[in-house]
């Protein structure tokens, strides 16, 4: 354990850059979201700066916006993520690798079977970011005429968590006897099947699979609207999210402890990291150069496309300097709707200014220099705003080049982030317990969080 | 293209060794099955000896078998494919991938995203193996109280593969732009939606993943019922199988291709690679020596096990030196148990004969040495039987490192097996044509079987 808290660094590589002007900006590589060797190239770097993970969102659609956003997006094609997860993992050895999976169109035999082979096979670096799918897009892709209610696709993913985590826990760890001479392989009274019958699932088990090295790889979450929080409080070890100011992001902490505190789960088994949109350079000057030539290269229909998928709701036909028209709620993620419609509100901006906003990445940005990012970032550690970061890079791969040249090496002289790791697995990275099996408890059990899932 | 014909060849790795003596043979490592190190050296070793592809099954239950057969199965636990697969593509060039997926109990958004997926992270190098899962049990884990049938089963994986190839087409092999200056990336006009509205299946598209760099990955099917048969000919380009001899492999090549006359598909456009046990030494007394002390670890509870789940249907409650009774139909694969019904027919065997039979693989068998095993893959070639062989090692490593050592130089030196791989993709090792875009077709387009499924 290090003498005094430290950052977490997540890194959020899909898209590889999340700013729409990304692909444009000058010595960028324009492919580098569908390039294997950019994302190889990548990784290997954030394993050099010892990230704690390198994490991958998915989508099941191609993003909700019309044609003309569409045609300017870089992130129109991507990896599946455990199938790039699986070939980095063969090129790294320590940094974690999170995979996106929906609990709304997945089963849950399939994910609790992907993400242990992939535990497995990284020798325990998997974490799954639990999300519930907000495209509306999606239905279509997965045989349904309309999304599902928010509220409902919650409920499923709460029941969709415990059942994983049960498959998981099939194997006793020390079910393996494999004794040659008598021919027993497996201990079947260390085998265990949920037979889970609930309101939207029903799976029988066990999983074909052994219990992953972790015993369940890491449970993250990135919802953000009550019922996200809830969720989140109950079953997340990291959170994402991209809190707007440090203020929001500190009581976003604050209410998650807190509903975590009201079911009796440690606070401690937590690591809340929010996005963080990184432009660093020696220069303040020349940082905020680089922010304003990023956000030139965003076209605008591009950022009204992504100010659409935002709000749920198209405005493409009002007057792009006039206001913000009122916007309905719909079954799609509330939070990113809030975040602009308050914007809109709050600073008077006209769909125009909101557009570019939600194209070069609306959430809390570190524009600066090493001192002064390292600052802000020990401010949020200090003040329990976050235990670190997910950082997303503004361009690959000299604007991840530079977080880990010049922004990573003055947090390590601060003390603030690690210089090697100290363990092999991504809970170890984290500080995570390791659960115990609910079959299988150790003899003495302490009551721990994973009873109470 | 080589002179006269060749064979190809695949490996059957998972199990990675399909007898179920195989983890208790003498040198053999128990735990090959699930050791990430025994798969990257095998894999390593068959790239090295120019094997076509590397076959990995699936299941998605603990076999169906009694609890006393399922302590003495050392694949209770087995990697995921696409996880395992994508692994294996970042330390291997050349070698094909193909992965078993269900057509049953998955969604063809994800399939078809994940073969991409896999296809781009490997350079070209993924293959399908489409499984309808025989094993009842599947059903109860994900959410169903029995088994869909056999012939419905196959209804709703002919449509899912016409999904799945539609929209590996979503884009243009040419839609991509990226041009910095416009902020143009993709060209709209160059990506199809499929708009699905079928018997089983509803999907909106596109995807979201630039199309394979094969087109499609290559199609692969195991069935061996009539319907099983009448979907190979229509959809597959590899037909794996398990005759249990010469003239069963020659019947059912020339009734695939008959198959595929009468719907006019090119019968070039095929290759069928039956299921080959392979067992050599350097002479035959040793050879035959090995396959007796591999059957010989065999236990009875897990060839029971294993008959059981063939038939399915449980005859463990039935006098072991007695007949085989009367089997009914089931909704499981029938080709399996119409084997075993046959041989306990043909041969009269007992049901501890046949348990024997069925634990230690019941499929056609080479047993011998180089020159001998030579000899007879020459015959099948030859006349027509198959296309070559997919290979099941009797345990790992000894019996992989023998066949690599012995045979594969016998058949390079009779010029019946390459020894460079000429093509770098899984079609080019297979000599199958890459399939054009139904929806972006060249334009001087002649017909193919593309445009026919
Ligand atoms: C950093 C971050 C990453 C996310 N990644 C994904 C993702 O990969 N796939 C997805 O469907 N949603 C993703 N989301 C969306 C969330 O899962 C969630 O739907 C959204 O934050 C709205 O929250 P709510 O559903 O609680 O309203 C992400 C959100 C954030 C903040
Ligand atoms: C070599 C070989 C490999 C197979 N691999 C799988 C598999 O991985 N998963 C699966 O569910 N079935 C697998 N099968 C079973 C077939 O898909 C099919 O269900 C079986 O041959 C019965 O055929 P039928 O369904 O047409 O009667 C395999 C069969 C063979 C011969």
């Amino acid at each position: 354990m290090a003498k005094h808290r430290q950052l977490h660094l997540g890194a959020f590589m899909r898209p590889a850059a999340i700013h729409t002007g990304a692909w444009r900006y000058p010595g960028a590589d324009p492919h580098a979201n569908f390039s294997l060797e950019q994302m190889r190239r990548s990784i290997r770097r954030l394993e050099e700066a010892k990230f704690d993970a390198f994490f991958m969102a998915d989508h099941l659609a191609l993003l909700n916006m019309p044609i003309a956003a569409l045609m300017r997006s870089h992130t129109v094609t991507s990896f599946e993520p455990f199938t790039l997860l699986s070939a980095l993992s063969a090129v790294t050895e320590r940094i974690g690798l999170i995979a996106t999976a929906s609990t709304t169109f997945d089963a849950p035999y399939h994910i609790a079977k992907r993400f242990a082979s992939l535990d497995h096979l990284s020798g325990g670096r998997a974490g799954w970011n639990v999300v519930t799918t907000a495209n509306p897009d999606a239905a279509l892709n997965f045989g349904y005429e309309s999304q599902m209610d928010h509220d409902d696709r919650y409920e499923r993913a709460r029941e969709f968590v415990e059942v994983v985590t049960g498959l998981w826990d099939s194997f006793a760890d020390d079910a393996f006897v494999r004794d040659t001479e008598s021919g027993v392989f497996v201990d079947p009274a260390r085998i265990h099947a949920i037979s889970h019958k609930g309101p939207s699932l029903k799976v029988q088990g066990p999983l074909n699979i052994a219990r992953p090295p972790q015993g369940w790889p890491v449970i993250v979450q990135a919802g953000a609207s009550p019922a996200g929080r809830q969720l989140a409080a109950e079953t997340a070890e990291v959170i994402f999210g991209a809190p707007p100011t440090i203020e929001a992001a500190r009581s976003f902490n604050a209410d998650v402890r807190s509903r975590m505190a009201a079911i009796g789960r440690a606070p401690d088994t937590l690591r809340y990291l929010p996005g963080a949109f990184v432009v660093v350079a020696d220069s303040m000057n020349e940082a905020l150069e680089r922010r304003a030539t990023l956000d030139s290269l965003v076209h605008y229909d591009s950022g009204i496309g992504s100010l659409n998928s935002m709000l749920g709701f198209d405005v493409s036909d009002h007057d792009p300097d006039g206001p913000l028209p009122e916007i309905p709620e719909t079954e799609a993620g509330r939070s990113q709707r809030e975040r602009m419609v308050n914007l809109a509100r709050e600073k008077g901006l006209t769909i125009r200014e909101l557009a570019r906003a939600a194209g070069s990445y609306s959430g809390f940005a570190f524009v600066g220099t090493a001192t002064s990012i390292a600052d802000e970032m020990q401010e949020w550690l200090e003040t329990e705003a976050s235990d670190g970061f997910n950082v997303m890079f503004p361009w690959i791969p000299g604007g991840l080049d530079e977080v880990i040249d010049k922004l990573v090496p003055e947090l390590q002289r601060r003390g603030l982030f690690r210089r090697e790791y100290e363990g092999r697995t991504l809970r170890e990275h984290l500080g995570l317990p390791r659960p115990s099996n609910r079959f299988f408890p150790p003899e003495h059990e302490v009551l721990t969080r994973t009873s109470s899932v």
